[in-house]
């Protein structure tokens, strides 16, 4: 692209666009990165500038950019249809997904209810549970557990029982109310006093993200879902970040060999393509909403573009792949490379803390106070040679596409490492 | 496509699926229509029989489907990049949408927030305002004054100003406490004795769609307006269904000359193609989210896929139709013609009332009890006879593509009068 076109765009990025999540006075002032391309585990800017992909373009992405199977299964649906509505209706790519995505799923799990991003999916979930309670007659289970520190989206429903003080506290006024526990040790003793009162727990399973990558205490998931089942309760487990083969396995769950009442999936399902979202469900909860339709018992809930079949469509190519390319084996020496790799940064006399789960990791900086933007000033050096990162505060995250090769893991922790010398070794 | 695969998919379905606003027992019971294809104004499903669209799948559908200028849009935007974040980042088609739709919109309108769905672009708008005042010092302020009947989306804060008793009175504990007027008369007086405690008045332009098409008094939108200016209140208006075109201008505030604080606009943006939604707003209400980083005065809110680039670059080709194709100029003929075929079915026995907007239309049956469901029926009596709708409750809605013609609203009319007639003439 030339000069003045370049220029262009992001003087007008800046003239007409509110990002999110974005101090937009910092935005203005500062240069703008303007992505016009990508190819494989690489974003290119319009300057002609490479980068490496370090997170997977917000987490989501698994393949690579510019997939050749994905691409031409989007425009083999393009020449179909690009979308026909799920109300009422029904469409091939949705049916066939639904149909790839169950067998995948931890057992148990068998029904699919489609929409557009996690916070959806989790506001379905949320809403499928109060539900679910109304109409068995529990009408004293109102409220949801959930575990400190959580995130799971920025719809009011999701932010409720979300716990980040920044993201939430300014909202608490619109928030429905909900009960926190530290951990499922913690969430035992609400569970045994105030059971009657909770439709379900909440988690992350195996690690917060937006929290900073911490890690949950091993058993933890597994104990929650023993817990709920024995106070009868929901279990809700929203893998939107630790789904579709981020932690080493296709689902988080698999880990603890859990299966939860409620499967939350999103960010990686159209290997990050396209918005799309999934609350999977059992058959027990399903079966509930069943009656004659004077009584209502339906779920009333639905988006314009559920299910959307473009978005189905780069969802099915994208399980052939994991199946096709053998993506989850591969990763395993990947995950242990990266381990060793991040052992080198964990040294650093700046660094706090290293924690990793599969492909998602964390580096935490400091202790420093968030206003001197420690965290954020390593990503900018680690885009100036090559490497694009976001941080959370002061924790570095590296969650690379599953398809990054080893000599590009080592590159990007070894400008993670250079740039976090460069920021934090100074004053 | 072959007759057993056809068998199997829908059989599949009906094992996998959990589809949206649907009583799944009816759902399994009757037979499934598949939708395979698209083209132009018809849907075709996997036995190769063909409908006429006649609510837009979903009331999103804007040029027909598989148009070549949209197709190509896409595959081309896939031959640069499928997705990038905005959050940290930005990039080309986004940066060229917001620069076309900005001159679009109600003058005074100047940022634009993307997300993903409808509901998601009304959180946005509630959280925004939510915000303002809490920035402003306002701290009184913390409900929002909304309009009966009103239907702004699915998760919690956007049912939260909805009042459609039948979607949303089951989650009444989870939502936020809210003030309902009947309309612009009745909220100048709760403006007028609580001001102090409203940071917006939320609405539905011209028309409630989701209520069932209910037409909102003439020079209410305008009087909201001023309203809200005089007494300190934002004034969110949900242009979800009424915009792109649908009213007969691109947004349904220029029929009364209308710049609200916040517009949420989806469903047309990408004439039908791929999720994508957008909260427009003013630059005085940017600019108090402007600060330093450490004041934390940033709207801290995004979704993965906010601004997804195949759905910009399909917006961006849904703009220049609309400039190439002088989609409105010929639009206005054809509200005509339509209005002149509704006529012919308004004067049928069992038709209370016909309502319409530009290229949004009610009929309502009856007074029938919603469990007849007439409406449901009336619908597949013409889905036989070639033509997709989907009713609310006992209104049939009719909302083609802006690109359907004369002979398609001619058939799309016979149709249902024909249907209204088999239906209701049964005892």
């Amino acid at each position: 692209m030339n000069r003045a076109r370049a220029k262009q765009l992001e003087k007008d990025d800046k003239k007409f666009n509110w990002h999110p999540f974005t101090q937009m006075k910092d935005w203005e002032a500062g240069p703008v990165t303007v992505i016009e391309k990508g190819s494989r585990n690489y974003l290119m800017d319009t300057n002609g500038k490479r980068y490496l992909d370090g997170v997977s373009s917000l987490w989501c992405n698994v393949h690579g950019h510019r997939v050749p199977a994905i691409d031409k299964a989007i425009k083999k649906q393009l020449d179909q249809i690009a979308h026909t509505t799920f109300l009422g209706l029904s469409h091939v790519p949705a049916i066939e997904l639904s149909k790839k995505l169950i067998p995948l799923a931890p057992k148990g799990l068998t029904r699919v209810f489609y929409s557009d991003s996690g916070s959806a999916s989790v506001e379905v979930a949320l809403k499928m549970s109060f539900q679910y309670w109304r109409l068995k007659g529990f009408k004293k289970k109102r409220t949801f557990l959930k575990i400190q520190n959580a995130y799971h989206g920025d719809t009011i429903g999701s932010v409720s029982v979300g716990g980040i003080g920044l993201f939430h506290k300014i909202f608490g006024p619109l928030l429905f109310k909900t009960i926190a526990a530290a951990n499922a040790e913690e969430a035992s003793q609400i569970l045994k006093k105030r059971a009657r009162e909770i439709c379900a727990v909440i988690t992350e399973p195996l690690v917060q993200g937006a929290a900073g990558m911490l890690l949950q205490p091993k058993g933890d998931l597994a104990r929650l879902r023993k817990l709920t089942r024995k106070y009868g309760a929901h279990l809700i487990v929203d893998e939107v970040a630790t789904g579709f083969g981020r932690t080493g396995k296709m689902f988080a769950c698999e880990h603890e060999a859990v299966t939860p009442d409620f499967l939350c999936v999103a960010k990686g399902i159209t290997a990050g393509y396209l918005p799309l979202s999934a609350t999977l469900t059992t058959e027990n909860i399903y079966k509930e909403f069943l009656g004659e339709y004077k009584d209502f018992k339906a779920f009333f809930h639905g988006h314009t573009y559920s299910a959307n079949p473009l978005a189905c469509a780069a969802a099915l190519a994208n399980l052939e792949l994991f199946k096709k390319n053998k993506t989850l084996e591969k990763l395993q020496p990947k995950i242990k490379f990266l381990t060793q790799e991040l052992e080198k940064i964990k040294s650093l006399a700046h660094v706090g803390d290293v924690r990793q789960v599969g492909f998602m990791a964390g580096i935490e900086l400091g202790p420093y106070p968030l206003a001197e933007k420690r965290g954020i000033r390593v990503c900018l050096a680690a885009r100036e040679k090559g490497v694009m990162l976001r941080p959370l505060g002061n924790v570095i995250v590296l969650m690379p596409p599953l398809s990054i090769t080893e000599s590009e893991i080592r590159k990007l922790c070894t400008v993670v490492k250079e740039s976090i010398e460069n920021i934090t070794e100074e004053m």
